[in-house]
């Protein structure tokens, strides 16, 4: 019996609101959770983080299990204990930093071998071992390994990358995750819908308890993402989390949302604060331009954070001028909190049964840009 | 009639406390004041610097002088808005900074003219303009230019140095700072306890609201410090508060305190913990040591800030390690709450008339090395 329940509690048009229940708290979806690679949301302590609005944050296996290893948060407490973060973890399974940041030494169909970035040592990757490292990190929703894809590739690529993500699936699915944990199957299948299409039937034949979609937002043509996705989510059944892996652009969003998302996560938001990128109701602007010189308005006047309530442009982007820490602090913190009142919105558009009515406003105020 | 007052409270041995009323609020005496050079206390927001216990903190002329500019923070309303800080500034003269970073071109009796370490454009500072700057800025407590020297430095240029000091300091209290400021005056004299008294006295003279002594702590041996603060001290009047500039240690904050300073700042308790060099009652740590590597206790057991109350040294060693932001905030937060706490019980033991045993005590344990 699982601890955990999605609740599908109204749709508008082709978008949900829903509730994911897990021991450690609630989860409203559609819902952006924070990333927060190496144990920490980048700038930001977990108080704030949850303050924000935030309910649930990312972590990578991957990289804590390079450092400071697994090992040592299990003997700590576990991950939640380790970071200071009381409600839910998903961490993903490692397999996307795998193959995007590691030297790949051999790739068999037991796992991978690769070379830490870090210092070079060798490590081995198996769809037991990443579960057995999420369980030492004792997080809340679990990802079993899997191949990712970088774009463009053929399909030959494409077919033998799912032949490995089905065969991990599955010894991931025999194995289990710990309890109190929620393990999530990925739908990949590179660039052809028809392989997506398929990818998610399998993975559905599998009975995961949640659905993920990975390789996508990877480097392919914006308008093939939409109909990969839409193949994807086509085969997927409504009572499960859909949680579409890597997306977090107010844009992105918005269309994932639209398509029936209900988890996203995504680097992007914190990691363009830090060069002073925040968003606002209409459009992203950096901070550093010259034209918010002696602008003393807040970032966003439509925001309703902290950072929009006490500073001025002129202040942050003083800040940032003179290479302060505090500049990424209040920009990270305000893209965050912008991203947890867009989802909000959107919930409450879908709750109210227009979501059409509110993503064509807000993209016609945001525009398409990123 | 100035709004500003301060109030000798209690003696023990040589410390003081004391209170100085500001229209921003009062401020305990013994204080630290954290610096907050370009308008920020590095990594902290101004309500995390209150929170800690400050509440008076130090900004630099020089800097915000160049980069954003006097004028752009006057026309935004002033220092305190645009750094969010509501409590009392002190900002110094810039004087330190003109003779320690920028490139000087002249020097005479009417100022100085320097080039921007910035961008190379030259500048010129006079006693006038260096007040009428602070008035721009509306900071609180106000410093008059003066010279400061390095070490060594022989008795004719610590003659020399003195000697437009003194007249810079004349030059200041007849222009006077703005309403709503106080002025303080500047004790100089190198490292000369003859030269010292002298410029003690000679600053007493003219009648400032306050009194400052600079020059100290600029790489002089150690023992010499001592000497030449009880020089300066000695004809100080005890009804007028006390600033030693730029010390910020704890072991120099405690002979400090015992010799009768009210007021200190230094940028080293932020600086060290930058790069993870942390104050514990048991004297400094770096927790980039690998013996933290699996500590799970709090950065220092005897500290009562929310950071030793939350966070363990495992854990932020962790940050340091992967190079996170939120490790240089967490030991910032720590090192100047650490300074809060200590300036609180010294005021204690002072109100208490047993500052020597605490003094004898607190340096037992915490050693003497910075």
């Amino acid at each position: 019996m699982s601890e955990f329940a999605f609740d599908l509690l109204s749709v508008s048009g082709g978008a949900r609101r829903g509730r994911l229940l897990t021991p450690r708290g609630i989860v409203d979806t559609p819902a952006f959770m924070p990333v927060g690679t190496q144990g920490t949301v980048k700038a930001m302590t977990a108080e704030e983080v949850g303050r924000l609005g935030a309910q649930i944050v990312l972590a990578n296996t991957f990289h804590l299990y390079l450092r400071p290893g697994a090992d040592l948060i299990e003997r700590g407490g576990g991950l939640h204990r380790f970071m200071r973060w009381h409600g839910p973890i998903l961490t993903d399974s490692g397999g996307y930093q795998v193959f995007s940041l590691a030297k790949l030494r051999r790739l068999t169909d037991e796992g991978v071998t690769f070379r830490s970035p870090l210092d070079g040592s060798e490590h081995d990757f198996t769809p037991d071992k990443v579960l057995a490292i999420q369980r030492q990190l004792g997080s809340d929703l679990v990802m079993p390994l899997d191949v990712c894809l970088g774009y463009p590739a053929d399909t030959e690529q494409a077919t033998e990358a799912l032949r490995l993500t089905m065969l991990w699936a599955a010894r991931s699915k025999a194995a289990g995750a710990g309890p109190g944990q929620m393990l999530f199957g990925i739908v990949q299948g590179g660039f052809d819908p028809d392989l997506r299409r398929e990818a998610a039937a399998r993975i559905v034949d599998l009975d995961f308890e949640g659905h993920a979609i990975g390789g996508l937002s990877v480097g392919e043509p914006r308008e093939q993402t939409g109909p990969l996705l839409e193949a994807a989510l086509d085969r997927l059944p409504a009572a499960r989390a859909r949680y579409l892996m890597g997306v977090g652009a107010p844009p992105d969003l918005i269309e994932g949302m639209a398509r029936g998302v209900d988890l996203f996560d995504c680097a992007l938001p914190t990691r363009i604060a830090r060069t002073g990128t925040v968003f606002t109701r209409r459009g992203r602007i950096n901070i550093r331009n010259g034209a918010y010189r002696e602008d003393w308005g807040p970032l966003d006047e439509q925001c309703g954070c902290v950072v929009c309530a006490e500073y001025t442009r002129a202040y942050i982007r003083h800040l940032f001028n003179a290479d302060e820490m505090l500049g990424p602090r209040l920009a990270t913190y305000h893209n965050l909190s912008f991203l947890a009142q867009l989802v909000a919105d959107a919930r409450v558009a879908i709750a109210a049964d227009r979501f059409e009515a509110w993503r064509r406003e807000t993209i016609a105020e945001y525009g398409t840009a990123w």
